[in-house]
């Protein structure tokens, strides 16, 4: 299978470095800055390209992975090939694609991506779809190569479960930063509460969320709630998303 | 070693537990309600009591751990004895204890306890404070038998680090507890998005929160934004916390 991937960011690069772990041939990496595209094609021995007219025109498989405004500009300059073209977002439709290309499809990777940090692929939620049935076939089973965890879904449901990524992975990072700062405020190094992080998260992988709920708010403790408002008052902004949060939970209790 | 133990709870039941593990004398479990505290007596070869009256006057160590405005009335009813008593509160002033007995301290872990899930207390962050060298000591040395984290800290810094927790721990809870909402209205199961769950904590394990930020308020994605906040229009609760964390998020940008 020949794979050309357009893209060279945190998803791109992480895609790539497992696709070519599994003997994959990724044969070129597209990106508008050819720094960026070499410093991902060398490292999977690919050809690295900074023009769309230069992208191989007989692969199998196109993989879109850019920014969701990019993505249908990149699918207009492959109208004319029979490869299966995909897209890696979590919130753009597949016709944005079929209005275009001949095969399109998504491949979405339920996962955080930073290239601060390598991730195995074994476990990260797959999601794939495409407009033709043999196609669903052939990235389903490169999809199952990568991973374990391999969903057909339609755009519908994808949308909904990026936005539910949203509440479950950039809002709790969000809140641990703005834990840092009140840690670091006072002199606390953020070391110290990393172990409760890991527990938290831990904790709802055999539980779901809602039966393993602690602190303040769900005990309906008012006089410690008031206490943190209190310690905030020189933080509104903290303050309101403490109160809104603590709102939030306190209304799972009726 | 000598304990007593005052509470039945979470915290009562796995400091309990770790106590006896490492071959501690934890001699009674009070509780008023004599059913718990005999469930958790029998766990760990103690004697079950209901009547502070009771209380071995004798012990070393007196653990209280109940709900914070329960502390005191506790106190008040170990006003004679000569051993350390400690309180296990994030929030509450060592001076509620030393206001009535002799020797008072603090034995503050740092972690969210759940009866559902057992933990380690070896990576668990002990905070302790006394007001007497020695009796520091005592707990230090205590506190060390259980755990490779301890630090001694004053209530000022114990608060601050009892509010942070709340950031880092149970409002990321609750907001699992929402993508699981929005999830299950649409007929997908939580188990799609632990993986994300996971990583997203483990992230923060090597890295700081602030440096592995990723989403669309992040990216400054007005348009997936917006999609987001019109999927959630028939949850307005949601949607404000959608609004308000975003807008947080964005400030980071500036």
């Amino acid at each position: 299978m020949k794979i050309v991937l357009l893209g060279s960011g945190n998803v791109a690069t992480h895609l790539a470095k497992a696709l070519k772990a599994k003997g994959e041939n990724v044969a070129q990496v597209y990106s508008p800055n050819l720094i960026n595209a070499k410093s991902l094609a060398d490292q999977i021995e690919a050809e690295a390209i900074d023009d769309l007219s230069q992208v191989n025109q007989t692969a199998d498989l196109y993989i879109i992975s850019v920014k969701d405004d990019a993505i249908e500009s990149i699918a207009i300059s492959l109208k004319k090939v029979k490869g299966l073209v995909v897209h890696t977002s979590g919130t753009t439709d597949v016709k944005v694609l079929s209005a275009h290309v001949k095969q399109a499809g998504v491949f979405y990777p339920l996962q955080t991506f930073s290239k601060a940090k390598e991730v195995s692929f074994n476990n990260i939620p797959l999601c794939i779809e495409a407009t033709d049935e043999n196609q669903l076939d052939i990235l389903k089973q490169l999809a199952s190569e990568l991973s374990n965890q391999v969903y057909e879904m339609d755009g519908k449901k994808r949308k909904v479960l990026h936005l539910a990524a949203v509440f479950a992975c950039n809002f709790p990072n969000h809140l641990y930063a703005l834990a840092n700062q009140i840690l670091d405020q006072n002199g606390l190094d953020f070391n110290i509460i990393r172990p409760l992080i890991a527990e938290t998260a831990d904790k709802v992988m055999a539980n779901l969320p809602e039966n393993v709920q602690t602190g303040p708010a769900m005990r309906a403790d008012e006089s410690t709630m008031n206490k943190h408002l209190g310690m905030l008052e020189n933080l509104p902004e903290l303050q309101n998303i403490y109160q809104t949060l603590s709102n939030s939970i306190k209304l799972t209790l009726k």
